[in-house]
C-alpha cells in the first residue's frame, strides 16, 4: 500500500460535521426544517428552458448580474447601501469566509473571534494558518473594550496585529446572542482605527422572532471595513448553495479571482434571482422565523424541565442555543452519554478557540419535529444525570 | 480610503480568463457551443418536485451516493474499475485541482508539469505556493524519459521531491497531444517508484473526432498513485458546475473535508444522475464530439489558408489547437494586434509555466460558429502580417 506525504493543512480539518448517527434525533444541526423546503420545480424549469444559453455556460467568477443587482435589493432593507460591483456570489457563507481568508490570511496571521465562535468557520480559518485572538462575549455581545484593550496592548508592544475579525452579531452561533449598537458602532471603529477588516456572517438576521433589529455591522461602515456575507441557507434552502459577499470592489474583485470552482452555479443562480424579485422569498421568510420560533419555545420548556441545572439564555431567533451546564460537569461527556441515548448534542468544546471551560453545550432547533425536541432532550435529562451520577 | 494589507496568494491569482471583449470573435475559450446546450428542464423539475429532501437540504461533502455510484459506470467505459468510495464529487475539474493542492502541497512544493500546460490549473497551482517541474512534450505527449532523468538527479542530490504532477493526457490543453499507451505505463510506474500522485485531468477524452481510444492513466494504476478529474462542463454543460475526483478513499476523504462550500450543489447532481442514467448522456457526447469535429476542420483549413507560416498539429479531439509562429515572431504581439481586429486568441505566453519560447498561439475552436472561426482567422492573418511587417 502507498503511504502519501500530506500538507499541514490537511491534518487540520477533521471529521465532517455533517455525518450524523443514523436514527438518532438531530439536536446539534443547523439542516433546515424539512417539511418547509421550498419547492422550487417551477423556476428551475423556467431556468432550464428560457435562459439555456445563460445557466448552462461557464458565467463570469463574480456571479450573474441579475443576481448581484437582486442582493442590493435584498440588503437595502437592512440599511446596507450597496451597488452590483459590491457583490460577490458565492457557494454559500462558508466559502466566503474561505475566500477572505485567501486574500487576507497568510500562516500565522492573527485572526478576532468571540469565544466561543462558529465552528466550522474557525476551522477553515484553521486551515490556512490562521492564529486566533479570542475575545469573550457578553449578553451585547462581544466585548469590545476587551477587544480595544488588547489591541492597544499589541501595539505598544509592536506586535504582529490581526488583519481579520470573524463575527455573527445576529443571533450568534452558537451563543444566540446579539450585538448591541453601541458596541457595533464601536468595534466598526476600531476596524477603522486598526486596519482589520471585519467578516460580518449574518445567516439568521431574518429569522428573528422578537425583539428590533439592529442594523447590521455594514450599514454603520462609511470606510470600506466589512465584508458582510450573505446566504440563502438559512432562509430558503442549504441545497441551492449559494451566498454572497458586499465589499468594496478592489477586495471582492481579488476574492472572485481565488474562486478555483470556475465561478458559482448559474442555474442555482437564476431561481434565486426569481425567488428574491416575487414574493416568495419574503414570504418562505417569514414562514421559517415563525416555524423557529414555535422550536425553540419547545426547547426552551424541555431544558427547563428536564435540565433545571443548566443556564440557558432563550434566543431572540435564529437557530442555535447555548447551554451551561454545572462548573466540573463535562459538556463532552455529556453528549457522548446522549449518543448512547440516540440523542445528537455537540459538547461547547468544538466552538471555542482555545481554552474550554468544559461545562457548555450547543443544541440546534431547525431540524427536529417539536416532539422530537421534546423526547430528545427528555433523553439528554437522563445522560445528563447519568453523568453526574457517575462523576 | 482604507488601505488593504493583502496576501501574497491574492497577487498571484490575475486577471480571469473568463472575461471577454464585447463584440470579438471568440477563438480562445472553451466554453461550450451555445446551439448545443442541453435544456434539462424536465430534469430539474423533476428534482425539485420529486426529492425536495434530497435536493433542497445540506448533502454531504463527498457527493450524492447516486452520483457516485452514477460516475462509476461513466468510468468503467475506460476501463476504470472504482467504487462509489472512490468517488469524490466536486464543482468541476479545477475544483479538484485545488482540493488536491489544498492536500498535498506546502508552498516551496514541486509540482511536475509539462510545458506548456493548462494556464488556469497552473494559476490555482501557484496560489498554493507550487514550484514548477517543466518537462516537454513530443507527439507521444510529456517526455517520461525526460522526467526520469530529472528525478534521478533530484534523487542523487538529495533535493525535495515533487509530490505532484498534473496533466491532460487526452487531447491536451493546450497542445491537443494525447500520450501514448508506453509512455502512460512509463508515469505511471515513475509515480510508484518516486512517490507522486498523478493529477490526471481529462475533460477531453470523450470528444475524440478520430483514432482509438487509449486506457487513461487511472486505468493503469495499481498503486492508488493517480487522482483522476472528470467534468461534465465540455461533454454536458459548463452551467451544471459539476465534476468528479477518483482516488484512494483515503486521499478524497481528506479532500473532501477541505471543501469550504458546503459540499456540492445537490440539485444539479441530482440532473447530472438522471441524464447519466439515461440515453441522453452518451448521445449528447456524441453529438458534440461531431460538432467539434466540424469546427476542428474548419478552424484548420483557414490557418492553412490564413496563416500558411505557422505550424499546427491537427488535433483528434478535444476543444484546442497550438500553432508555432516562425522563430522570433511574438505570439504575444500577435494576439494583441488581433485584438484590435476584434480576434480573441491567447499568446503562448500564458500557458507556460517558465520560459515561454514567445512564438506559439493557443486557440479554442468550441465556442464560435463556423463562420466566425473562418473570419476570425482571416482577421487573425491580417494581424499576423502586420506584426511581420513592422517588426
Amino acid at each position: 500500500m502507498t503511504s502519501y506525504r500530506y500538507a499541514r493543512r490537511a491534518e487540520i480539518l477533521g471529521k465532517s460535521v455533517f455525518d450524523h448517527e443514523p436514527g438518532a434525533i438531530i439536536l446539534n444541526s443547523g439542516l433546515a426544517y424539512p417539511p418547509l423546503l421550498p419547492d422550487v420545480s417551477m423556476e428551475a424549469a423556467n431556468a432550464a428552458r428560457d435562459r439555456t444559453a445563460e445557466v448552462m455556460q461557464y458565467s463570469g467568477l463574480m456571479g450573474l448580474p441579475d443576481l448581484r443587482e437582486a442582493v442590493t435589493g435584498f440588503v437595502a432593507n437592512d440599511g446596507v447601501r450597496c451597488r452590483p460591483e459590491n457583490v460577490l456570489i458565492t457557494n454559500g457563507a462558508k466559502h466566503g469566509v474561505d475566500l477572505a481568508c485567501r486574500v487576507f490570511v497568510e500562516p500565522g496571521d492573527r485572526v478576532i473571534v468571540t469565544a466561543p465562535t462558529y465552528m466550522t468557520s474557525m476551522n477553515h480559518m484553521r486551515s490556512h494558518g490562521a492564529q486566533f485572538l479570542p475575545i469573550p462575549q457578553d449578553e451585547d455581545g462581544m466585548m469590545t473594550e476587551v477587544l480595544e484593550a488588547k489591541l492597544q496592548r499589541l501595539t505598544a508592544n509592536n506586535e504582529r496585529m490581526p488583519k481579520l475579525l470573524f463575527d455573527v452579531p445576529d443571533f450568534h452561533n452558537p451563543t444566540g446572542i446579539t450585538m448591541s449598537l453601541r458596541r457595533r458602532r464601536h468595534l466598526v471603529a476600531l476596524a477603522s482605527r486598526y486596519g482589520f477588516i471585519i467578516l460580518e456572517d449574518d445567516p439568521y438576521r431574518r429569522v428573528r422572532f422578537e425583539g428590533e433589529a439592529i442594523p447590521p455591522l455594514k450599514a454603520l461602515d462609511e470606510k470600506g471595513v466589512v465584508l458582510a456575507l450573505g446566504t440563502v441557507s438559512k432562509i430558503l434552502s442549504p441545497g441551492l448553495r449559494l451566498g454572497w459577499v458586499i465589499g468594496e470592489p478592489e477586495i471582492i474583485d481579488r476574492m472572485g479571482l481565488q474562486k478555483s470552482e470556475g465561478g458559482s452555479c448559474p442555474f442555482t443562480q437564476r431561481i434565486v434571482v426569481d425567488l428574491m424579485r416575487s414574493n416568495r422569498m419574503a414570504e418562505h421568510i417569514d414562514l421559517v422565523a415563525k416555524r423557529m420560533a414555535l422550536h425553540r419555545d419547545v426547547m426552551v420548556e424541555a431544558l427547563a424541565r428536564e435540565l433545571p441545572d443548566a443556564k440557558v439564555r432563550p434566543p431572540q431567533g435564529g437557530y442555535f442555543l447555548w447551554a451551561e451546564l454545572p462548573e466540573g460537569v463535562s459538556g463532552e461527556a455529556v453528549a457522548d452519554q446522549a449518543l448512547k441515548h440516540g440523542v445528537e448534542v455537540s459538547s461547547g468544546r468544538l466552538s471555542f478557540p482555545e481554552d474550554d471551560p468544559g461545562n457548555f453545550l450547543r443544541f440546534a432547533y431547525s431540524y427536529p419535529e417539536p416532539e422530537e425536541i421534546a423526547e430528545g432532550i427528555r433523553r439528554l435529562g437522563i445522560a445528563y444525570r447519568e453523568v453526574v451520577a457517575g462523576a
